[in-house]
């Protein structure tokens, strides 16, 4: 089969790979309908985290089962699947506590640290899932084809962008700001509306992206960044801050950013990938009763909420994609995103 | 009067110093019942902060009111009333989204950055109280002598105790443990028992300590610390840990115990004042979910939930004081706390 490959700064190839075989009992070949690029995958992409040898990239998909293993009780051929953005059974302590990214027994797309060997990345025609009983959520019946973006969005960036939500404790009637504007922020505006926020500030200065904010439920939009953006945030709320700031980003700028913008007593909610090197600066959050939530988002745990408001187009997270792409040209996928020229970029196989 | 003034390291007097007088016009002259030495007053006893001059010291204190400025509406003079260890008005908005300590007027006890000048240390015959109606909180009629200390930790320990659980998210049924055998680390036993927590274990190797943790309602003692105590505690619970930890010391070691004790998805709340110099391990957080809450407590905010329990005998936390001093044994109270002698020592003017 085909996969895309990555093998250093800027150098992702969609190569001939063995056909991943069933191996473990419980584990089961998804034929990929859709996938895309993540926000993540550019920092191997930038050459920010070194590639050491030519690996599988990818870990967001939705398909088809093609087969499944003497084990597999619920998960049948034919079934229309999300996976999550990593692999879990759903049955240790850590997915029955919802934190499935710490399950026990699973482990992450590309890689080989799982029982039964090396699992396939998703930019690629097939997907071996080690636990899919566990890992994988099917929908009832075969969705319409107009609803493959926002059931894509299921397997990483809605349930994330919901994750910081839940996390920062967003509730009916909480002021909220989001940092962040790519995929993960925009949904965060999404979860946030959802979850009953009175007011949500979308931080973007990209036309585009201030659009798709105001369509997910921003009601304000601010450009400004640092302390200029702090003073602008505190400013739209009594002087004091929102009560919740959604960290989308992981940078140590977007971070202080969120952490010096929300009020006293407030809540940061954070699952931008920390990438920045500074720690959390525990005096200044002692001082002003500030706490900071968040981390690998658990979207298999909130799949079974979402997935109903996909299904009836109550929320429309695939708005998100707009640029869609036959996987032959992934490394076009990864330069629009790494430019800025799209949002989140969807590829078919 | 008489009030305490440290000089430096180890060395604190009771010296006569000048009596206090109204002067903003909403303030209030306490004459004190009741005050006590702090786990943070040995960092400048210690020499661990220096002491540039000599300064008035002591942030707890009950008493009852002598005089009132013309602009108190609540707070009469025969008062009985707690002060929390900060000045605060509660009608800003910070107090009134119940974080009373970043009041945006307040201050803090034995210091000259407020309104109407210097404020009073609390280890002292009286105290000039800025903000009298937001600050303090009568009691209904005169307290019987024995609920003194228990009123007294309304002041700070029990309330901050209650702030660790509150801010960890102890709720019925939640798995607990509590880092820290001071009387905060007590006081929040006794919270997290009052919460429903389902099973407490005080980290402790002080038999008397141990024992009043479990009136508190621990359920479990650990003595051991560092990578010993974590294996311990996850040994205790499935393997994974906790649901919450409850940081009540503030050191670098005791907030590493705490957030590699708690399982994922789970909590640290955390009052301990940060005295370690270490920030927090963003990276290790995120990848297992860890949150972070708490700082410093709005016992202010706290006072009205917790009073009616003490007067009706329903929590007893006034059992952290274990030697009880006239106010002129004063350096005798930093010595005991020091060498650990007592866990809280009470002192009567």
């Amino acid at each position: 089969m085909r996969a895309t490959v990555i093998h250093g700064e800027r150098d992702v190839r969609l190569e001939e790979v063995p056909d991943p075989e069933l191996s473990t009992g419980g584990d089961a070949i998804v034929k990929v309908v859709a996938a895309c690029v993540c926000g993540s995958d550019l920092w191997p992409y930038r050459g920010v985290t070194p590639t050491a040898s030519p690996s599988r990239i990818g870990h967001e998909f939705i398909g088809i089962v093609e087969s499944v293993g003497p084990d597999v009780v619920t998960i049948k051929p034919g079934d229309f699947v999300i996976a999550p953005f990593y692999d879990c059974d759903m049955t240790c302590a850590n997915c029955l506590n919802g934190v499935s990214p710490s399950c026990l027994h699973g482990g992450w797309w590309g890689r080989d640290d799982r029982l039964g060997g090396f699992a396939d990345g998703a930019q690629g025609e097939r997907v071996r899932v080690p636990h899919a009983d566990g890992s994988l959520v099917a929908t009832p019946g075969q969705p319409a084809d107009d609803l493959i973006p926002s059931l894509l969005t299921l397997a990483d960036v809605m349930g994330t962008g919901h994750h910081a939500a839940v996390s920062a404790g967003v509730t009916v009637g909480s002021t909220v700001v989001v940092v962040g504007d790519g995929a993960v922020g925009l949904c965060a505006v999404l979860a946030a509306k959802r979850l009953g926020a009175s007011r949500i500030v979308a931080m973007s200065r990209h036309a585009a992206r201030q659009e798709v904010a105001r369509e997910f439920g921003a009601t304000d939009i601010v450009e400004e960044r640092g302390a200029d953006g702090i003073a602008r945030i505190k400013e739209l709320f009594d002087g004091i801050g929102p009560d919740c700031v959604l960290e989308c980003v992981g940078t140590t700028e977007s971070m202080d950013q969120a952490l010096r913008s929300v009020r006293p007593g407030g809540t940061v909610g954070y699952v931008g990938v920390p990438s920045g090197g500074a720690e959390l600066p525990i005096g200044f959050m002692f001082g002003n009763n500030i706490g900071a939530n968040g981390g690998v988002a658990p979207v298999r745990n909130y799949i079974d909420e979402l997935l109903p408001e996909v299904l009836s187009g109550a929320i429309n997270p695939g708005r998100v994609f707009d640029l869609e792409l036959p996987l032959a040209e992934v490394a076009e996928a990864y330069a629009a995103m790494d430019e800025r020229r799209a949002i989140k970029v969807l590829l078919r196989p």
